[in-house]
């Protein structure tokens, strides 16, 4: 069941012919197709299609495969992802205080239902460090002081750059990344303790009990330099009333923050999550 | 079990000793609570509280109660508002073309689950007309020409008027009332087809779609002059994919926005709904 | 976008380039695929697929299209269903006296939520004909006099096959079809009261009540011989709480009943449900 | 806000009067009350309450409540329980292998969720010795031999009768307790996991998957010698699809499981759950 497996992503203009194009070439290769996934957002004339199959058995070698892809992707006039199930991405955390989301990560880690190597947790803060040390994980200090907010990208950056580092995930790190930041490291997911777009910016719960809303939410997506504008990749929500203080909008928002996170996050792991245009699909 | 209740809303200054005062009034007067529901908002230092009591058996005659109430009110500080459940409120239901809501009041209403009575269906669009005869409901026909929505308005201020209209329930009446409008007739819920205060305002369908969100929303509120502002009495909330149009959220919306406005309406009808400081308190 | 599509339902054997296959043939004959899912059970060593095309463009003459998919069928040991989205079902709606379910399915046949014809629905109680007729559908009074359900199932029996029914739905019939009225009619989607398999059988609210859970729900299933035990379509759940009287959860449970019986029947309509093992495979 | 507070739990035969002599008696003892909540079950002919109120500026002594209650109680012909919010309660926690939800309600203790302490972990298994170490809390390793089942309850029955443990909670506990265990110690809550009253003992996962569910749930309760028959406090579900094969179900299941049992363990630690006649009301 845990037998290794490709996974094809692949967005192109739309035309008649390419499921059998894309299913065609995997099984003149003898491949054993595990899930297909197509959408066509005729709006945008574009087909996505995300193809997972058996790597055993395949004719060609491993090493081979992505020359291929990239052969069928420019004749396709498209654009493709290539990956292998068994080649776990390595994953940094950034946290500030907070422990729910780090600690939900990290055990979900540990037992199996996240297939991600964390080689180091970063913060500006060294609450967490502790925790960190519980799950053997590495903890990298970088505080970020007034006026210095560079110098201490440039050492984030310079840790991911030395760790391999493959995508970097927000689990409650309350500062903005600069846009030279994302420029340099664009793989970001965050989690946003909202239901986007209402309430983007801070202390969106202290805005949910002004406003007297009735559900509260959480959102994780993708970051982009548009702050809590980026993909959305999933949203799940709790229901509040009038006998919740804003303590209890952020005690009941630490469970939504955590679900949409972890949920998000092994999503794009599965490499279940295209991005196109803004938004997402999602093949769950 | 369906006996006549009197229902008391009181809003006053929190301080030792009001559950005891209250209940103690209605006890000294023989009644028998049948609920009772209070709530403290510390911040503001307010004391919220409903009590429901049997009019049978209580020692004041029903003629009688109003005046100790507000007797009562007065001494606390406060506001009082009272209700008998038998006697059921005189609503207007506003709609222009959309007939989900409205079907699904007047079959709610005919069900017995909706203590009201709709003596007329206010509309600026002739389509729903037929609907209302088949329940045999008066249709006042009110349209807006350009230049011409003060006289409109004018027209349905008298109908309310005239029918004697204690509430208006605006189920996807996609025109916005003027101030002057709510000044005259300040008692109006809304269902708005998002999950406020995301996507305020018009096509909250083809916005969410554009944003790429993976949950809409339906908000009933009371109307202020503040668009899309007034305090939030319930939302509901469906799962969307990038699998869904915006005809598709247009059409998973619809059974959002009913069972929301059907919750938010039974509720304010039972009078479980108190209003303050731009939000509810709803003793459900 | 309404345009007409070929929807092709397969089950067969598991091996690889079954996709590449299926995806070909529709290819060779100019086929413009909409939608592909498919679904592998490997613990049954089945292969479950779905694939939607555009009628228009496509090589075969429509009349041609059956006789090439019973070989392709034939071909790959497997068994296939064919639909044309341009040809809706016949559908009889079975009800007793709750009108919910009945109100909300004929209403969304007629805002065009739900792709079916209603040439007759079938009672064993009068209350709801007048209903029908402000639909304007045909209302067929077949009442069960103790001793006499197998006359009345064979007057059920016939109306189905003059009328040319091709699915029966029963929205809160409170009768049981009889083993030998399923053996002549087999497709048959019901809706029950109870989040299944919790509260089989009669009076699940009350029983529901009686033990004291915190949630209550609604399943649609298609209907075989053991009593509420077919293969599930959709379920639904509403909360409750310790002030919920047993009427309060027939109340709340009539929005649950009817949203999972819309759904489930759309999802049938649109040929997204496959049957197979006593389950189902949804492709939504 | 975190002042101490006097908790008043009583049910007693309904009858007119009752919240103003209970919140009377309050009141002219200077109790300043914060939440007070009342249900009638009129069924049953009884009535509960639940009144929380300001130890500070109580004019009974804290050592004198009780023998009040008791008076107050017995004139009521009722029943009272009496609790202290500054006095958190002794809880063990018994686990057998699985470890989310023991973290999880380590964690929400840390974080100040849950107001209890706990002074023993008990276990059949010595997988979750090390996790407990993490948390500085105490490791019981209690092995159950075939047939010394017993043996091994006493030693657990001492354990909790040396450590003066109130409230054991099964956190994923996999044997079941004795009936003579359950006299001799009554007060446990257990988190199952299914949607009750389905799925009653073993492997609920692979029989939700075999029955083909479209939602699975967990359900925390308090444990009665009838296995999963106790009171329901809180419900949780989750949605699945023909995609999810039993091990998607074990893992969905882990989040509903750890949900449901932090929300009712919380609430029963708030005092907010009153048991009666094989049911709850829960105040939140």
């Amino acid at each position: 069941m845990n037998a290794s497996t490709v996974i094809l992503q692949l967005i192109c203009p739309d035309r008649p012919g390419l499921v059998s194009e894309l299913s065609g070439w995997i099984a003149e290769n003898d491949g054993n197709i595990r899930h297909a996934d197509h959408h066509t957002d005729s709006g945008a004339g574009l087909f996505l299609s995300r193809i997972e199959w058996d790597l055993q058995g395949f004719a060609l070698p491993r090493e081979l495969i992505a020359s291929s892809i990239i052969a069928l992707a420019k004749r396709l006039d498209g654009k493709a992802q290539l990956h292998f199930s068994d080649e776990w991405p390595r994953v940094a955390i950034f946290v500030s205080k907070q422990s729910h989301c780090l600690l939900d990560l990290l055990w979900r880690v540990r037992s199996g239902e996240l297939s991600m190597k964390v080689p180091v947790v970063i913060s500006n803060h060294m609450d967490l460090e502790p925790l960190c040390q519980e799950f053997g994980v590495a903890f990298q200090y970088v505080p970020i002081e007034p006026g210095y907010k560079l110098e201490a990208e440039k050492t984030m950056l310079d840790c991911l750059s030395k760790k391999k580092i493959e995508l970097a995930v927000l689990a409650k790190y309350m500062q903005v990344l600069s846009d030279d930041f994302l420029k340099k490291f664009p793989n970001v997911i965050n989690i946003h303790h909202s239901f986007l777009p209402a309430f983007k910016g801070a202390q969106p719960y202290h805005r949910a009990w002004e406003r007297g809303v009735k559900l509260i939410g959480a959102t994780a997506h993708y970051v982009t330099e548009d702050l809590d504008d980026g993909p959305i990749i999933e949203q799940t929500i709790a229901h509040v009333s009038h006998r919740d203080e804003v303590d209890d909008l952020i005690r009941k928002g630490r469970d939504t923050e955590r679900i949409a996170l972890a949920r998000a996050l092994r999503l794009h792991l599965r490499r279940q999550v295209m991005v196109y245009r803004g938004r997402t699909a999602v093949f769950a």
